[in-house]
């Protein structure tokens, strides 16, 4: 009965990209919204294009924030000899949640993969190679995973013999487990537990 | 770190509402779109924008639509006669998806309940019984619920006395189920064997 262009259904097909949501869920989603056009469908059209506009990655550490350098890059209360080595922005905001870390971070944009073909140049190691130099300690918190040991393993042979000292998160990290789906208090336990 | 109002916080919140995204998707789902600001992030800004303003509650049916009256309303091949009578928008899109039926609908916005102190005033109920004076069908599609039936009930003692055929949907329906959640057979076979 629609035409293909019609408003309703291409706003279902967009919401059923998100991550989470199926194509059912979408239709609940813009139905809900459609029922509150200006309470809810305007509010959150606002909040994408506020957030889209303002956001931009952090020149030093690759998190996405409104500031550059971000919030935890910017603030003088952060250690900022103290760097947390992540594999994506989502992990950074895990740890930013447990408030398990007191330093800053490094967001490598992925892990090393032969089989995908991701080699060091495609994610930011160079960059967290010249950070480390001014660095007393990097902490590699990558996922528990065959690319995760392989890319901390990697990082760890070209930081050492700079003088950081290199540690990795311990215990409580679930073999294969994402580190932004772990509870807040693993997190804490896991980093303070550091070797 | 990060002020009360940073649009990230504010669209993750938001996010958060929709039905089917907790706190945590809602998190990767504002990460996944602010990964791709242009293509992914505005374009849904844009959609809710135009969905927003362009989507109107049928004047006929209460149909959630870009036309008013909505496409099904204004389409000459469906059959004026046979009213499908729902209870929510959501239950209209679920009928149209199995392209179960081929009259036109009318969406009461809700279900009698004594409990939550929705009576016939609150429903669309006057314009159905106006509308129902030049139908030859009323098919009450309501909720296999308590108070689906007691509106249903409700609904044909008024209809009946002005010579309209009233008629619900047979087998098929699940008790307790919502109709928007069946499957497109299901609810085909269900509006095909009505009583
Ligand atoms: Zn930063
Ligand atoms: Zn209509």
């Amino acid at each position: 009965m629609r035409p293909n262009v019609d408003p309703v259904e291409h706003l279902i097909a967009l919401l059923a990209k998100l991550p989470g949501l199926g194509r059912r869920s979408a239709r609940r989603a813009a139905l809900r919204l459609l029922m509150d056009p200006e309470t809810r469908m305007l509010p959150l059209a606002e909040a994408l294009r506020s957030a889209a506009e303002s956001v931009k990655k952090c020149r030093v550490c690759n998190n996405l924030d409104s500031r550059d350098p971000c919030s935890v890059c910017s603030d003088p209360e952060r250690d900022a000899g103290l760097i947390c080595v992540v594999e994506g922005v989502s992990d950074l905001w895990a740890l930013e949640r447990a408030h398990a870390h007191q330093g800053t971070y490094h967001v490598l944009g992925g892990t090393l993969s032969a089989l995908a073909g991701t080699g060091p140049e495609e994610l930011s190691v160079a960059p967290l190679l010249r950070r480390a130099t001014e660095a007393r300690e990097v902490i590699l918190a990558l996922p528990a995973t065959v690319e995760g040991a392989t890319t901390a393993h990697y990082l760890a042979e070209r930081l050492e013999p700079g003088g950081v000292a290199v540690t990795r998160l311990a215990q409580g990290v679930p073999i294969g487990g994402a580190l932004d789906v772990l509870d807040d208090g693993t997190l804490a336990a896991a980093l303070k537990a550091r070797r």
